[in-house]
């Protein structure tokens, strides 16, 4: 049974694409895994999974027993499958507050960044990985995203590294790209025809 | 005001040793940290220090207000500064199961290994730093400590790795030390003359 790794419900650009960049990870480091949303995309995550040709994660709505799982962008069980309880948590990455309780030690890695595939970046360069073209463009897609273009109280300058070290990889020229993608994101989020 | 670092209530040998060569990790990244201790020493402990000639960490009951701190080898609310709460917590370093909840994101680092110091000398590196001589030995002691000497069924082979590299630094026999420091613990931990 693969590992599943997924991020909240009702998922945004960072719960998607640093699933999917967790799973190249955790692949790259010889594990079975896949990635899973648990929700619907808005427009924004659309438009990247599109631009960098990525296939639309599976949706889950439960777990199995014994389920092995990795978490990102998330670590509240409201947030979080609905059956988490019944799974097995190998580990958290994630730059929020903490409300979490675990019968057994688990993996933890939080830091107080702007973005959780901030987070993902650097285990890349700890495991001396680099990570393949479009995984890169998720990232940094999700940077982007949660930073609004570095501009957001939250942005760090960690971020902002890791953003140009990915845009690198990924051959972007971000200041560009960062505003098509929020302009796809903000214009038909959520919008009917008539609005 | 100093950044204080402390382990659990009741301190064992990983809780003090971490602490200390937490302190020294941050002085090497610029930081103003002082090492603490929330109680009484035991007879290993004691032994450890007094064999790297490493001076006790003041003893604390209380923190003031908005005191910065880094929290090591525990997360919970019950085994750490009985008014934790008034202070601001910057990172916690743990191998435990996690009972935590907090109002904003903080630094987590947890890795289900089997000693905190084990944690920190992979953070060492991370950083590109090498610690001191007797700090790789607080830090060896403490793997020694809570995985007895390898033996433990929590020990990892991240523990023997990372104690091994630390025995190096440290030029210390293991084997023998490791010995010489359990036997020195429970030999006299907690007699008196009569007993
Ligand atoms: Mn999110
Ligand atoms: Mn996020
Ligand atoms: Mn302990
Ligand atoms: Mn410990």
């Amino acid at each position: 049974m693969s590992i599943l790794v997924f991020g909240h419900k009702n998922p945004d650009t960072d719960s998607i694409c640093s699933a999917i960049a967790m799973a190249e990870l955790q692949t790259k480091l010889g594990k079975d895994i896949k990635a899973v949303r648990l929700g619907n995309l808005n427009k924004e995550t659309e438009y990247i999974l599109n631009y960098f040709n990525i296939e639309l994660p599976e949706l889950i709505e439960k777990v199995k027993d014994e389920q092995e799982v990795i978490l990102v962008d998330h670590n509240e069980k409201g947030q979080s499958v609905d059956n988490r309880d019944n799974s097995k948590i190998l580990l958290i990455v994630d730059h929020h507050k903490i409300d979490l309780s675990t019968a057994d030690p688990i993996n933890l890695r939080f830091e107080t960044v702007g973005c959780t595939s901030t987070i993902i970046a650097k285990l890349f360069k700890e495991n001396n990985l680099v990570p393949s073209k479009e995984i890169a463009g998720l990232m940094l897609s999700a940077i982007i995203s949660d930073t609004l273009l570095f501009k957001s109280p939250t942005c760090t300058d960690e971020d902002i590294k890791q953003a140009k070290y990915l845009a690198e990889i990924a051959e972007i020229d971000y200041e560009k790209y960062g505003m098509d993608m929020l302009i796809a994101g903000t214009s038909v989020d959520d919008k009917t025809a008539e609005e």
